[in-house]
């Protein structure tokens, strides 16, 4: 199976440096001849995790999107989420035919806010078979240091899953799998809302007792809109059940659920949190983004799944207080004395 | 209803300003008749969370603790768990007929190993009927300085056990009421393992990656243990079942179960914390006991719950890893190669 790599920044860096750690040969799209060339000669990304350092006779780097798909098997989706339109655009449609899908991006497909599977499909017939998550609670600068790190590979097809995630394999990364694809990536998204709200509650002062009673809320909150959407498959606007994906007993307590919550709302580095923070402290949306001078994912996620549980109907009490305070102007004080009276 | 408090220690003294805040006035044992006149004179207590201020108008303290509890209609428990036997070998048990206990204690006697309840059936002939818990996640510093936290009052009697309740109800403290007597205690001895265990990986340089995992799939193996004991009352050799408490569908995530399970992990004050650190740097039980001065409640509580599951049965990996690092000289580093197998 030959991985193409469609990404370069620290969380591609990451996945890159696995595959070669397992031996693996890579196709790697790399924008720019100048870097090709950098970590051909200096075996490192110059430009992000740059502690990083690879077998670089592994590498098949190229400047063409559709030449690094063509070479591979297994197409490795890892750009930021507001980025993946404009990456797709230039790909050749006839290319991802017969190829696998493995998406290692935490967000929606902006414009649409679609999951990645259901923009695919939207935008190039590609089946739901053949698509395929690697999420988990994964700093890539954890990675760099191969400190152990757990990965969970999602698909309906598991064996195939299986497979993918074995190419992955390292002594500092143990896979999982399961076949929750929806599953998964809702709960990437929603684990960086509570993490945004994680830091309002910082920067409103409240202390470390309500800290841990929020994250245990909003971890049964998030499990209970997973239980609704582990049933139905659910696309914005439409409804229809899919029979594949319907699990009740799964374990929301697994890494790639609650795990993934825990060190999003704990890490203090966390751009959510950090967000969160300023609005908490009385900054405005605006004025929070133009000091960080960037977007915290959380920000347009709380909107989009908002709109997204308008369908599923999921009671979500703290994520829609969230959203109400970033897009509806509710003071954090106000919405955070609601989010009190509802926790337990 | 009028509370008498057996206990001044720093938790005792959180308690005490929850109860005068509210309006409540207080019997207090206080051991020394040096500390009751400093209170009277200060209005704080010298030796603990001295930066908590009461009307001492509302307090009424004696040295005797049997007066104490003979002025009184709950009695409030909250001395060291080590200590518990000590001092209710000086009560008078006439005296406990009628009375409701409230017990803040989170640990097992020692000795016996027993949950209070059973001890105080045993001991008293103490009917469950008039036993209630106060559990959840709540450092005493953070009620002196007044930052909102939640406390769960448990009970088979939901009523009486929500007007305790509602005599700690402060702007700074949310109530929740539940009836899990059992579980909310066996909770709060477990998350001291985990937390030992927290501090064991992060000593053997673990990431932060992993400490989420851990802790997650901790809260999986709590929830385990309590659901089987949510179906049966077990005494440690003899089994019964109670059906006042077969509860299968509690909500696990809920702030005295996963809150207090998180508040613990994280904090890098708590004393299980370190010490577990220092079990993964290599010390052996005896100096890391030695180099703190004290003994981590998670220590005692590894053999304890190792010897109490055995009668339950519930799938313990990680818990019992914890208790052989410990007791049966197993390698942490050992130990913890199995605990990274069984996680997901």
């Amino acid at each position: 199976m030959k991985f193409g790599v469609i990404g370069s920044g620290s969380w591609a860096t990451a996945l890159v440096k696995m595959l070669t750690d397992h031996g693996q040969s890579v196709n790697w799209w790399v924008r720019s001849p100048e870097t090709i060339e950098y970590i051909q000669r200096r075996r490192h990304n110059p430009h992000y995790l740059a502690s990083a350092y690879f077998d670089v006779q592994q590498l098949q780097m190229r400047e063409d999107v559709n030449a690094v798909i063509a070479a591979s098997d297994v197409v490795v989706l890892v750009v930021p989420s507001a980025y993946i339109c404009d990456v797709m655009d230039q790909v050749d449609s006839e290319l991802l035919k017969g190829k696998k899908v493995l998406s290692a991006i935490k967000g929606l497909v902006p414009g649409p806010d679609l999951l990645l599977n259901d923009y695919l499909q939207q935008r190039f017939d590609f089946p739901l078979q053949d698509y395929f998550t690697l999420l988990g609670p994964c700093h890539a600068e954890e990675v760099a240091s191969e400190k152990l790190s757990y990965l969970t590979f999602s698909g309906v097809d598991m064996e195939m899953a299986a497979q993918i995630a074995a190419a992955f394999k390292t002594p500092y990364i143990n896979t999982i799998i399961n076949n929750d694809i929806l599953g998964v990536q809702y709960a990437a998204v929603l684990k960086n809302i509570y993490a945004l709200g994680a830091g309002m509650a910082h920067g409103l002062e409240y202390g470390d007792n309500f800290l841990s009673v929020y994250i245990a809320n909003s971890a049964d909150e998030m499990a209970s809109f997973l239980r609704t959407v582990g049933a139905e498959h659910i696309v914005v606007g439409e409804h229809h059940t899919d029979p594949i994906t319907q699990q009740r007993d799964l374990n929301y307590a697994a890494s790639v659920y609650l795990g993934d919550l825990l060190v999003t709302c704990y890490s203090p580095y966390s751009r959510n949190r950090t967000f969160g923070n300023m609005i908490g402290k009385g900054y405005t949306v605006q004025s929070a983004q133009l000091e960080m001078n960037m977007v915290a994912e959380g920000y347009n996620a709380a909107k989009c799944m908002f709109n997204i549980n308008k369908a599923i109907g999921a009671d979500m009490p703290i994520a829609s207080t969230i959203y109400r305070i970033l897009w509806e102007r509710v003071r954090p004080k106000k919405g955070f004395a609601e989010i009190e009276k509802v926790m337990n």
